[in-house]
């Protein structure tokens, strides 16, 4: 039981890499709401590969097809399903990752865990290729949130030990979150992005592959939205994140920042101005006792390096039990950083829309 | 819906900090399962406030009541229920806070959020005292995961901006997992131990507060526990480590490290020894895809420093709309590291054991 | 995982026959509603056990303290925690079904499954106690949904092959569903309960038990309540019922009977009237598709007759695996069904006040 | 929230009656299973719409696409995901029902709930074709019960006030349930069956219809599965049921005559007989406290009678508000009772499945 979440927005994501197709059911979107497809398309544009010098070439088009819950573009009531089809797969790359599994990858474990009836072809259904539906979802709830009057945005935060700009912790406007993502490769900083992008083709060059940050950030929720103990706003978007293959690490506001900080530092004053309350500062990113304050929510993310390098590296034959030594090719990300950030988009929206409903319960 | 967590093993915490008590459900233990109480008791005395000088001096002795699920100790399959009664409450330190929300705190978006019906003393059921149940149901996960071959322990990894050693991500056995957490100061390294235990000291005496890290590992989970995307063990682990008041991050294995570092340094290679496969590191932190590799899977959490602190700082009059000081007194730890250390425990304890149950079915 | 239900409202009962208490834990109640505690202890005092011809000699008050969540009578937003002391207890009564399950109970079953560890002191888990902390949570759900204009109410329809009057499917109104359960015997139609009263006598003095029918009906909700498929109100109502001990049927608007009708006397017909839609029947009982209609919910449970009897029956000895005779003495219902009408109430209320709070997402 | 269930298999259907397809995802289901494509094309095909004279002309062949989860015919561990596409849909058929709505359907109360958003042709997410996808995912359970030594099969149990024989509550065997279902009207008395065939011919006639009841066992389920209180196996079996449409009543065991029975009667007394624990009777219907006795469990369900006649009916015009009269013409089964046996086999077998895999935790 894995691929589903959420309570009040259910999505459950299906497919393999080189199965029939991907694609996801959510349940609990109202009746009645407008989705934009083009804007949806071009979201999911933003995570599709091809082309670029830190992609894969698999080249996919990523066009889902609207099984069920639409209706001239409506949503009425029903799941909401689409459906990616795989149709640029090359099966024959992976036999054998059957016997030899990749450092980093799930090829180990899920050939333990599923006594050898996995789908090995393109990593089945631990591929990077299921973010596909997840950004479907993700994408719709970017749209619902907006309705509300929140605006979610990410940028890539770190790459290659490259660090871009942070996002302002307070003070953070709703066209902040849109700066960077807009752009080809979305930093704040261009000139640090050119130096990402150049770490990232020495990388590629040397075999190998870089690792690095997303930072997503969401304003204009309002107070009162999470819930506490399991259900807060971190928990929720970090239970989330983890979902993204490659993620490592999860921290909000100041985060690992905060174990060398004091009190009197961290703490965010309150004040009132012209009537309204005021934060002084955003040291929490948005959320104390797992319920938003007003404040943006930020978040970020750690990306391992891509796990498939050319270079040669240590495996074992699982039949055979000897060792092996494995060169992965085939076509691979030398970065997924870049096209993870609207996936970092997609599930920082889920997880917060799913929350929006629930404090329709208060 | 928040204080309520698990699949398999279902953890339901009430009370607040100044009710008639606080407390757990636990559903889904297996029948027959012998809980060594005495053991239990120990385990919740570490994380009881009183007399030491990093906590707070309100004195609690936590003795859990069993309501339900257990004859003569032993598991019937009926949900476990604790009970521990709160005695040493006085709900007149807490009069003001109605008004004046503490930053850093839940006070200002719990009144948001219940419309000001929130139970304001103490922090209600946003005390860290709500980590007691927690740490009964862990502290009895402990115990079971141990008859499955699996120690959890932990200790303090940073005090403000003070390290202690590392746990070995690769090698460590299920010996070292426990040498902290038996110390009244959980840390490896007792010198470093002693610079924070001073820095704690300092910051009290300035009124203040600190933060810290504290480092979680579980060795001998067997290959293949964890699910893909959204149950996977970082997933379910983080979720609930971050139920915990103040954590503000959680990372695996080498957690945000891995952004700058290269796939090639970062995958760990698997080599057959003995007729068995080996890991040659754990960079991975014991899972790969969401599922356990063998390896000890270790996890890092930041808190932030505590919120109450004597020192003056900005608030708001919630109710006149006009800006206030506040000094916070009353009881309060100036720095929640030290006792948060067999809350994690107990944290990653019921992660891993909800999992590992899970597992069953594969 | 068994004793915990409801998705927005999560209801969590522990406790067995014999243990230190039995109680609940209610999460998803919106904060600042104030409950009535007379009212509830009035309503608990329903189906206490003592003193009846028709009810067990062993006398429970069923005091339930609150735990948390209130404060001064008003819910806060945090989970509502109660608990009822067992204190007449006769465990000795039980020594002998350890070995001999009594025909009817769960004794085997939960022997098979538990593998001997279950509490059998009482019937343990099992026991029709459990329902007093169901009717704490369900009382509670009764007062909410009053709030929103929803009265709940049930009488016994049948005992023995004795009937009461029916409810009006159709015309129902908020004041008949309240007639019966005011009376010490809550039918409507005293005559045939005296009927029932002496069928009932005449069991006991037989050594034996009588079964029977609870009607219940909830006037007032909304149209669109309920979700299609799996959480439809049929689904959500009869999932609830069927928790309560010896509960073998459920039925709803005219039940089992559309077996045997046409369609075309079947189908409630519908028409404008001043301006309003009304329909002309309710043969459906308040629900098509599992939405609500807005004419009153009706639905009827069927009840086991006790299977506890004095009378000789064949059973066996587990551990010698021999066959033995059972007399059940000790204290028991000859009739459960009196005593399950509040019980009834309850679960339908939990269950609609459930739907009702999901509804707000819509 | 409504159209997925279950916890350790998650069933989530999706699709309308006229959206580009209809389908399930399910979750849970262990790797390596071999699922036999023919034999489930064979068991959809018994619910398939076309031909018979009990059924609508609508015809469709039913043919699922697997999206993903299977390998070769054998379960990979990933979601199980099948699409069957919607081909002979005539949406001109309904235009008139976006105003006025078909008694005894969800037409009214679909279009309270969803704002006038929700899908109206052919039934939208409402309509019986949604038993297909069902069928998928209960035809597959049906299989992977059988490896554990279960058998699942249902008949006619009564149309239109016409008996068909009963199953044997205590003797029936695993060839037992698949004698009716193997014939084309699936009944055990065929000469009953003709009657009932008549009787559905003549309401055809009358444009009317008519209901009935179904009624399922499966044998071979061992002791001890099932949880207590609210996830027994009545729970679990009626809340799939009353997903099914037009589903008004379920019962187990003696069902409603239990109300009518003594306690010496209805318990089920047990003996020894060559060493093992054999019951006397199985009035349970194989379910003590939710928990399987070993004995056959066996469900009934109550069906109305279809809604759609061609008779005319009152109903009214939404956007109107005036009365209106109405016949549905179209294509529609005068009695959903034939088609509807398999799909009550799907529901019961998903029931049980579910709670065969719980059962490893115990």
């Amino acid at each position: 039981m894995a691929s589903r979440i959420g309570k009040n927005i259910s999505v459950s994501i299906f497919g393999q890499s080189h199965s029939a197709g991907i694609g996801c059911v959510v349940e609990g979107i109202p009746a009645g709401k407008k989705i934009d497809l083009d804007e949806l398309q071009a979201f999911l544009s933003r995570r599709a590969p091809g082309g670029m010098p830190w992609s894969t070439p698999r080249k996919e088009a990523d066009l889902p097809e609207f099984l069920g819950g639409l209706v001239n573009g409506v949503t009425c009531g029903a799941p909401l399903a689409a459906l990616i089809r795989n149709t640029n797969t090359k099966s024959s790359d992976y036999d054998e990752l059957r016997r030899v599994p990749r450092p980093g990858h799930a090829d180990y474990v899920a050939n333990m865990k599923f006594h050898g009836a996995q789908d090995v072809s393109g990593g089945g259904h631990f591929s990077g290729r299921l973010t596909a539906p997840l950004c479907i979802a993700g994408g719709i709830a970017i749209q619902l949130l907006r309705d509300e009057g929140v605006e979610v945005g990410a940028h890539i935060a770190r790459i290659a030990g490259i660090a871009d700009d942070a996002f302002a912790l307070h003070g953070l406007s709703s066209t902040d979150v849109h700066v960077a993502h807009a752009k080809t490769f979305p930093v704040l900083n261009d000139a640090q992005g050119e130096r990402m992008i150049a770490a990232i083709a020495e990388a590629r060059e040397a075999g190998d592959s870089v690792g690095g940050v997303v930072e997503c950030a969401a304003t204009g929720m309002p107070v009162g939205v999470g819930e506490p103990m399991f259900d807060g706003v971190e928990n929720a978007v970090a239970r989330m994140l983890f979902g993204i293959p490659a993620v490592k690490g999860v921290e909000f506001g100041r985060g690992f920042d905060v174990a060398d900080m004091r009190g009197s530092e961290n703490n965010d004053g309150m004040r009132i101005v012209d009537g309204r309350v005021v934060f002084e500062s955003n040291n929490a990113g948005g959320a104390n006792g797992g319920i938003t304050t007003g404040e943006p929510v930020v978040v970020r993310c750690a990306f391992k390096p891509t796990p498939s390098i050319s270079r040669a590296q240590h495996s074992i034959d699982m039949q055979a039990g000897t060792n092996e030594g494995l060169s992965v090719h085939g076509r691979h990300d030398p970065c997924v950083v870049v096209r993870a950030v609207p996936v970092v988009e997609a599930a920082v929206a889920l997880a917060l829309y799913d929350l929006l409903l629930e404090s329709r319960m208060d």
